[in-house]
């Protein structure tokens, strides 16, 4: 009966204590010191090393510590358990936090009143309030919908796009292939809070951009992408910044991670980047939740929260 | 029965074509051209010249364009009729985006991410979330209310300081003098909200600075404020920023505006400044507001909003 961290490109020690601290009465072991892998009950995982899974006879559950899952999804030889991601009240307020303050900036132009700023200049520029600009969600999950709400209570006009339809109060909701053009064309700021699977990989390409609202109250359109990389493909966002498709972009995350030291992104003055901190998973408040899922299926109980294997999310 | 703009320091062609786009029958001077000064009913008011409001033998009531009355209530020779300030959701929106967008560049650490992106590093910084950070905001008022309102519900520790008792749900509600001390103890943002009256005048020093908290989860105590420049003594906040007291500025407003070109506050590096545009004034929706007003006041009914004058505010 143990509980096996499987963690890359992540600092491991504070996981290791908040789970000795939560639940000190556990066996818990850190990849690759796994001991008797005819032991392993439960992996944690992040960024898994692809293999480790198939290696592990008595596994019963994989849970994610991140809300991304695709990272343990793309395991050629992931077994047939379950595999639980995150949904946690600390990750959804870090991320809404994060959202917010990005919408905002490019709301009320921060960057051009750094510019002013720097040149010693009292230039008020024309802004337009929070109901005359459009921001669209792309995902309504656990994320996207609290992003989607708070923004709306400080005024703004929000839309959002999921897979299936949904019903927020006071957002228009677009779903599915057919809803992408619609939404695209009333949003001034785009924001990406969806997971990466097979189909939404690359999806934030030159036609999508191309395809968003040039009529804004605001300087616009402006992209802010906090899910992931590999929905990006970067080339695109930079010709279309350089074209003025794109007005600015905001990235949390790359297709490679970390970003090298040769992307243009790094200087781009209309490019913000952030390393891959948009919603930084809390240790104790993290492994509380997955431990009382561990107590849940224990019990008897279904777990929460689970990956769907044929859509991947 | 006519209507009088007196401005200075703002555009005035924006003002007088909204009141003859919503009310084409009323008679609407803009000063010097007041025409007969027996005529005028209404002055509506933004840093209205001293000495004007004395000329004029009928005046019913004074409107001022903004939330703050200071430059009003400071003529020596105002006369004693009723003076309206402005509560509008336009107005207050705006200012909720301000400080909810400022708060998070501080909670969120957006200018040492600016820095690290500059030198190309991929340096992700340790992120309390925000229920770990004190927000301190001073006024409740029409404005500071709404703003507490918003950052709470974003997940934010946030307290109140005003004149009167005041109970805001889920906000720290602290009030008068005795309260100050306590209610800055607890604070690690301090965001100021309160009209500039003989009392507030020159209250953010160097006592009221380092009495900020000094234990917070952020690098701080940072300072926002987006009330009136008289309200702030900037040789202290200066030296304040200096010596470590304070992390940070946001400041909206300046003790001399526009801000002198020799203000070491242009190229402070840890101070973000912005051209007293907190909560620009929409027109069309101002005036709207004032015309109801007007109308309520010619149909008899008591005028909303008045400014208390032994209060100033
Ligand atoms: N940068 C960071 O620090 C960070 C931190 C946490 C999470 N993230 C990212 O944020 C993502 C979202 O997290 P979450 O918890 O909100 O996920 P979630 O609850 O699974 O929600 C995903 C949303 O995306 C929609 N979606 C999925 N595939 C789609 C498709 N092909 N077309 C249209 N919509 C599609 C889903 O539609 P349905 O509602 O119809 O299923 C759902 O609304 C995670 O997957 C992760 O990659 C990033
Ligand atoms: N920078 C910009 O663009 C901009 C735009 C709009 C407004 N403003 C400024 O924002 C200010 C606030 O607007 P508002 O509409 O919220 O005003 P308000 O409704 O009159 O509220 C003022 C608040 O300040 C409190 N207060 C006043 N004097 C005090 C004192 N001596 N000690 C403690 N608390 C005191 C009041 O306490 P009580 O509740 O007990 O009365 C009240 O809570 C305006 O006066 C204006 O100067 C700036």
């Amino acid at each position: 009966m143990a509980i096996l961290y499987l963690i890359s490109g992540w600092q491991t020690d504070h996981w290791v204590s908040a789970m000795r601290e939560l639940a000190p009465e556990r066996d818990v072991r850190l990849w690759p010191d796994a001991g008797a892998l005819s032991e392993i009950d439960y992996v944690l995982a992040w960024k898994p090393l692809t293999g480790v899974f198939k290696t592990l006879p008595n596994l019963k559950a994989i849970f994610s510590l991140g809300a991304g899952v695709d990272a343990i999804m793309a395991d050629p030889d992931l077994p047939g358990v379950p595999v639980a991601r995150i949904v946690d009240p600390d990750l959804t307020m870090r991320m809404t936090e994060y959202v917010v303050l990005h919408v905002l900036m490019h709301h009320r132009q921060q960057r051009r009143y750094d510019a002013v700023q720097a040149r010693r200049e009292w230039r008020p520029l024309d802004q337009p309030p929070a109901n005359a600009v459009r921001v669209g969600i792309m995902g309504l999950g656990a994320l996207g919908r609290d992003a989607a709400e708070k923004l709306r209570d400080l005024g703004f006009d929000v839309a959002g796009w999921s897979r299936s339809p949904k019903r927020v109060e006071g957002v228009a909701c677009f779903a599915g292939d057919d809803g992408l053009k619609p939404f695209l064309a009333r949003t001034d700021i785009l924001v990406c809070l969806l997971p990466h699977t097979p189909e939404t990989e690359g999806l934030i390409d030159r036609k999508l951009i191309a395809g968003l609202a040039r009529d804004g109250a605001i300087e616009g359109p402006a992209l802010i992408n906090a899910a992931r990389g590999k929905l990006q493909v970067e080339a695109d966002i930079l010709a279309a910044l350089d074209d003025g498709t794109l007005a600015h972009a905001t990235l949390d995350v790359f297709e490679t991670e970390p970003l090298p030291q040769e992307s243009p992104f790094w200087t781009h003055p209309r490019v913000t980047l952030t390393p891959h901190v948009a919603s930084d998973s809390d240790p104790l408040s993290l492994t509380r939740n997955i431990l009382a899922q561990i107590e849940r299926f224990e019990a008897g109980q279904p777990l929460e929260n689970l990956v769907d294997r044929n859509r991947g999310y």
